[in-house]
């Protein structure tokens, strides 16, 4: 596989289908890249490592981009938003009517669960996962089914299946692919052959957040599933890699039928123009992902080394965060973290003896580990 | 009155409840402002007169904001929005818990419609009159109900209170207040009473996304209405006075139960950064309501001295566009526009043969009523 093309793409030139992530970090010289921006880990001084944000800061394209962009801030975005399909088209080897765009993948998240909403729908999605899918149910009533975890922290799609299969009204099955919180894949294949036979009323809502860390072979994009089924939404972001949380950009991959399903739900004028203008240059950028997945690696060496130097557990991650055992009380815990100068992550039931830890820069890391080593000569951890 | 405490608040500094607006062209020097940053007009050299937008570009305080702002650009905007609402808390003398932000005024429109969808709702709104509301009801099973200006192109209250009162279920009456695209006010004092004796399924969408060009001293913003009635949402915008159409920020300001009931249909993690930080800017920068209201009403005259010239009637604008005759078939006329480098107003039925015409620098509106005098040299209108 040529290396440049699966950066740019994520599907590879070999074609679409049947594709399995490469190893990343393998390939990267793997050594800390300094910020480009000296991006402040926040505005306190406090080092932020509780969004799994990307701490490199956008890439220099990208600012580049924006300041370009101030001229036209003014007018409404509608040729910037071209712009971002064009490029995403490209990028992602699909005719621009299977894509649609959101103020982040969180309004992609919003638009699926309005979209599917009605009498008698029913939610099925792990614990723990990510919260936005239910949350955005709030207003509707659906029938929530939550489904723990396998044993091996991966989605159980087996009884996720029975739950859906309860059900005789539209429901959706959220999958996040790798999971946020515990940071490890869920194959493929059982999902492939329930989507198969799964009728239009199911919608398989494929978050792919985090899918540019991962370099498990098992894993898999579902984007090639949405050419000839109208029940999958796969949801991308430009908020992880390239490093673009505060400027909301995220897309949607479906079916033309799904998109047209789902437009009159989406905010109108979206994307705002120097996200659309950071977006698009950001994708010719090529060393931008090889970059983030290297400082990701670094980072994550440190800390699993830390982790097992101290005798904790932690789960195997395929993304820029760690579940990790802090073998105390989380709120505890996480205001000491804060005292030492680091915010981390917030409680995700049931596992609420473990923190979610978002990679910093390497330095940062380093030191976070000092401070482990430190909490637990005060026997805090 | 206190001249700078009005244009920064709009609610003056001598109370909320009661006040019109002051004549604000008036009092402001009637010159010809150069742009700031030199915006372009458009990408393709095209002058572009046909969003409303503010030609001046962004204030410099707000250019100079994002810039700032690009070195925590990866970092979701959670800290942004609660500056923006403090910012706007101070602005409009309410407590920030009357406030919701969204992705421009647009997203305000989006979650109003979603929150009082519901079985047999009805929406009652102005021909012709903004088109959002109409379209995000689209996918729910909304009554719809138009109800034509009067002769004075103003909301025909009397009648969409008749037309509202046939329901039984929840209602939304949309007032765009000034019109667009017919530019005119509606006065409050009709709305306010019914508002009074309306139930609470009945929601008084007041959509104020102009008002800072208004100088008709019978108008009244329905933000002091916010404080006792659960029933009405004011739709504000920085797209317009602001400058800032292409990074997409607007506010709702209701009562806090409204805006409980209201916020899970908002996108999460907005504002987007650069919106945030250029909106806490824009609101510091005490010249540019000033200065864009006298850009604004210099090339309005130079407009409406054309148009009165060649006998082609408009309707008095409150806003920064002018609703105006074209006696010709309104494509034919937009291409011949195009063709001469100005774009112009789409259609607003049943006003086909007239065009909505925003306001662009002076020395463009100068150079389109050139173009005016030469299309009725060819007979072209």
């Amino acid at each position: 596989m040529e290396r440049r093309s699966f950066l740019r793409t994520g599907l590879a030139g070999v074609g679409v289908a049947g594709l399995t992530a490469t190893p990343l970090a393998a390939t990267v010289a793997p050594r800390a890249f300094a910020p480009i921006f000296n991006p402040r880990a926040s505005a306190d001084g406090v080092v932020k490592l509780s969004s799994n944000e990307n701490p490199l800061g956008l890439s220099p394209a990208a600012r580049d981009a924006i300041v370009n962009g101030l001229d036209e801030a003014n007018r409404y975005p509608g040729n910037t938003g071209d712009a971002v399909y064009t490029a995403l088209s490209d990028f992602l080897g699909l005719s621009r009517d299977h894509l649609f765009l959101g103020a982040g993948s969180t309004e992609i998240l919003r638009v699926s669960v309005q979209a599917w909403a009605g009498p008698g729908a029913r939610l099925v999605y792990a614990q723990p996962t990510f919260e936005d899918v239910p949350s955005y149910s709030r207003p509707f009533p659906f029938e929530h089914v939550t489904v723990p975890l396998t044993d091996d922290h991966e989605h159980d799609i087996g009884r996720m299946r029975s739950e859906a299969e309860k059900g005789s009204g539209p429901t959706i099955v959220y999958v996040c692919n790798p999971n946020n919180p515990t940071g490890g894949i869920t194959p493929v294949a059982p999902i492939e052959s329930w989507m198969k036979e799964a009728g239009e009323q199911t919608l398989f809502l494929i978050d792919e957040a985090y899918f540019e860390f991962v370099d498990d072979p098992r894993y898999r994009t579902a984007i090639p599933f949405v050419k000839d089924m109208p029940n999958v939404i796969v949801v991308r972001t430009f908020s992880k890699i390239y490093a673009m949380a505060g400027i909301r950009l995220g897309y949607g991959v479906a079916h033309p039928s799904t998109v047209r399903r789902i437009a009159p739900f989406t905010t109108r004028n979206n994307p705002n123009h120097l996200a659309g203008v950071a977006a698009v240059a950001s994708l010719t950028d090529s060393e931008l992902v090889g970059r983030s997945v290297a400082v990701n690696a670094e980072a994550r060496d440190l800390v699993t080394g830390a982790l097992d130097d101290l005798g904790l557990e932690y789960l195997p991650s395929q993304t820029n965060f760690i579940m990790h055992q802090i073998r105390s009380e989380l709120l505890t815990y996480n205001n000491r973290m804060m005292d030492a100068g680091f915010s981390v992550g917030r409680p995700f039931p049931p596992m609420l003896d473990w923190s979610r830890l978002s990679m910093g820069m390497p330095e940062d890391m380093a030191r976070f580990a000092e401070t482990l080593m430190d909490f637990r000569k005060k026997d805090w951890i």
